[in-house]
């Protein structure tokens, strides 16, 4: 306690705050009585009159657009920044997306790639003047990462280095302007944490954002970014991507660089973090992915596999497994029929389907809760410990769960790698019971047994989409529909339900409440198949 | 103890012995007294008159003619088997270099070969009919796999499933006849253990085979197969075939299967095992490598990554690092001899040779040894404590040192993965110093201080090759000369030793003792980069 009788962590994070909110455009700052009292503000921003009719039409843009009309000089950086920079200022106000923001560099930045251009009459690279917003724990030189933590909100001030993976954005030319909100150590399905407090669903502002990517998912919703990068260690991209009805991809590991980011549990390697990218705009994700890979990444990250951007051929009718409920947590009323709308588009279009028997899904879920606490929290205590700030129900187990002996994690590790064998078995063994005789090429089924939960009622499950961080494969989010109160109405009480949080999860679901939230699935291909991966992302899309 | 005062672990490992030796061919046994007292038998095979000419005429050709010539039915597989399991017993009787035989199913199993040719007028695959030889890790289906354990001498006694490797062999038509020795959790640098004994080294009987994989680099050696099955978690397939003077590949892991075969430390992922070809002949190496992965072992093994065996053109100089001395060991005088040869005969040829530093060597080196003791020997004092077998000198540390808690681990996992980048970006670096701008393609360099050591002298020194497996590195062995007791004379003493190691190695150093022992390098390349290796060792070998 500091004088006053103000916690320490609360000091810093109002210090904090000030300094962040002062980086804003004071002409940009809309009073707070103007500001829509809506919950669905997803489409607020474009009606709204802040924005110049040319910052619109560069903002709702896609970025091949972009990058298009800056290299043919129809636009120049500065401007396309500066409509960016506009848009998810406003966007922040709406739901509190953002964590550091730096336009004024932003803006130095687009100036120089301008002058760049006009010196030497090329382009920078592939991403030349796209502005690009980054989660939270990725390092931009010269801007603090505090990954939701009070204690790293000053430390360091400025960092020294980019994480890897922004050192190569800033060489193919992207423009970095804001950093997006997280959950403490990106360790909760929601984005909340004691600097910058929570991040609300710009489709229905009842509902969280997710987590921990939901200031990138939010941010992108409302068009304040054109594409954008999250991580993933148990659903960190998919979920806030399926909450904000936008595209991902959940890469397997080694195929995008990690190194030189910020973990909330540095050295964990029983699982680990991804980044990868998202957009509302398909056609962003496999520009970035294509763009990433193409700068030879494994040059520059010591864990990047040498698997150059490879062409996809799909076979004409695709072989896809669906699973709707995994037996543990039935999904409520509009992700089943977001299920359904999938399933009967693909039947139509002739594609074969079958089911998809999640056997080793909730072992795989309980292990990498363990892996995630395995070193009883350690690390969090001794973080938030430093300045006193205390714990949010999501991450209690940080603070009571032992440290675990590395011969007990061993024998976990082992038992991981026993079940991802089997799961491996038994995709391949679905070649029996496709019509063509070869196995499946995608799994698709939800991401989270809900459409946005109300803020604080995620419940924690997140088997769902943990299984494949272990087995790690290459993950698509898309959007398929909204929760409509009409057409998704509650379930009866069942009899039985598979478990506590299914009671749970039955019971929050309210259809009135739930209005208007997203309805978006989750894509499974195998490992280090990106690239089928969004060609089958496209193949669905254009089927909805 | 059991009755009578013998240890138990001693009657389990007698009965193993007796089962194991009654396997032999006994018309093909030699009489203790007909045995050479040779220290060097490396070329006694040949001359002894023990092998019909045919079976020599197999026995020393290369696996490729060895396939095409079953392929036309020149031989037939059962023939060539037989030529091998007969070479490989003698093998044995000079060096010890087996464990498991099984030589009665891999006649069936040649047979078996030879009338799916006759039916069908095909091959089973490109192995088929080849003999190749497995390190005692390997699971095949009906065989024990004991890793020099006495609890595993009958725990299973018959493995109910091939590892992922093996039932890729099988699949290309490979025939399986006896298992190599190990050490004991194939965690020691020498070969032995307390159910099979010491594999001793044929180039000299007084030298040490090495290890871990010491029985399959000695029965190479002796021609008794034509390739087999390394592997390697800080220099366990590199060090036994430096020793035996044969060519290697330690992959990068990840690029060929290595599930399903049985770990000293089972779970450990903080390094993993890999595992890889070791023959005297490198065509041998390269037809493995290509037929194993075009197979598509990640359909296989949910940890190989989707890599297809590539072509490669090498640049017409190499830029090469070398590294003779690395400043914790100074290598006896045979191998810098044979980095003096290998480096003249570079430089002759007109490739840039550079300096390497080996900043980061010793740290990687330290951290690589606390991850195998990481579990506190928890899983190795289970093991022997179930038959009360002793720990040799080696091992002495798994049973000392205490369990670590995962926080730790985590950190020094953290501290790996910042070495192992500081790593990649001095090799990157090099590009300033080479003469072409590019970075180097290889460093060469020791992988051993010394041509063989005198059995139980290893002085547990693996600094040479462990950091590469932390790395993770794509590392070949390639032969150069001969220890010579002439040219290799004794150095001086030193005025001071790096090391109490250093010093030890330089004071057990012997030319006499040491004559005819191996000079073979290690070969070092980037990751995932097993065709460039192949194709520098080709360059190296065409040029010594």
């Amino acid at each position: 306690m500091t004088v006053e009788g103000i916690p320490k962590y609360k000091e810093i994070a109002a210090k904090k705050i000030a300094e962040r909110n002062a980086k804003f455009v004071k002409e940009w700052l809309i009073p707070a009585e103007k500001l829509p009292q809506l919950q669905d503000v997803s489409n607020w921003i474009p009606k709204s009159g802040y924005l110049s009719e040319e910052e619109l039409k560069i903002t709702e843009s896609d970025a091949s657009e972009i990058v298009k009309n800056v290299k043919s000089k129809e636009w120049s950086a500065l401007q396309v920044t500066k409509a960016f920079c506009h848009r998810a200022s406003i966007a922040h106000q709406l739901v509190n997306c953002l964590s550091e923001v730096f336009f004024e560099e932003a803006f130095k930045q687009a100036e120089d790639l301008d002058k760049y251009q006009e010196e030497t009459g090329k382009v920078k690279g592939p991403f030349h003047g796209l502005p690009i917003s980054l989660k939270d724990n990725l390092n931009i030189k010269g801007q603090a990462t505090s990954i939701g933590m009070v204690e790293f909100a000053f430390n360091p001030e400025q960092m020294e280095e980019d994480s890897v993976i922004v050192k190569l954005f800033r060489d193919m030319g992207a423009v970095f302007y804001a950093k997006t909100n997280v959950p403490v150590a990106m360790m909760m399905p929601e984005t909340t944490n004691h600097i910058f407090g929570n991040t609300s669903n710009p489709l229905n502002r009842n509902l969280s954002a997710g987590g921990s990517s939901g200031g990138e998912a939010a941010l992108l919703a409302l068009k304040g970014s054109p594409i954008g990068v999250g991580s993933d260690i148990g659903g960190s991209i998919r979920i806030p991507a399926s909450f904000q009805n936008i595209y991902a991809i959940r890469p397997t590991f080694g195929r995008f660089p990690t190194y030189g980011s910020r973990s909330g549990l540095p050295g964990l390697e029983s699982v680990n973090s991804v980044n990868g990218p998202l957009s509302s705009d398909l056609e962003a994700i496999e520009l970035y992915c294509k763009s990433v890979i193409d700068q030879e990444p494994w040059n520059h990250d010591p864990k990047v596999v040498e698997i150059p951007w490879r062409k996809v051929e799909l076979p004409s009718k695709l072989n896809v497994a669906v699973l709707t409920d995994d037996g543990w947590v039935r999904p409520t009323p509009p992700i089943r029929r977001g299920m359904s709308i999938v399933i009967d588009a693909l039947k139509k279009d002739g594609h074969d389907i079958i089911e998809w028997n999640p056997a080793e899904h909730f072992r795989l879920s309980q292990i990498i809760s363990s892996f995630f606490v395995s070193d009883g929290g350690i690390h969090i205590k001794e973080v938030t410990k430093a300045t006193g700030e205390t714990f949010f129900p999501y991450m209690q187990n940080y603070g009571t769960t032992p440290e675990m002996g590395v011969a007990q994690l061993w024998k976990l590790q082992a038992e991981r790698t026993s079940l991802i064998k089997k799961f491996l078995d038994r995709w391949n063994a679905t070649a029996e019971k496709t019509g063509n005789g070869k196995p499946i090429d995608a799994i698709i089924m939800p991401a989270t047994p809900f459409p946005g939960n109300p803020n604080g009622k995620f419940h924690d499950y997140v088997g769902y989409t943990s299984p494949f961080n272990l087995v790690d494969y290459s993950v698509g989010i898309f959007p398929v529909t909204r929760a409509d109160k009409d057409l998704d109405p509650k379930d009866e009480k069942r009899e039985s339900f598979y478990s506590k949080t299914d009671e749970n999860i039955w019971k929050d679901y309210d259809p009135v409440e739930s209005h208007g939230g997203a309805v978006a699935l989750q894509l499974v291909g195998r490992r280090h198949q990106e690239e089928k991966v969004i060609e089958m992302l496209k193949v669905v899309r254009d089927l909805l």
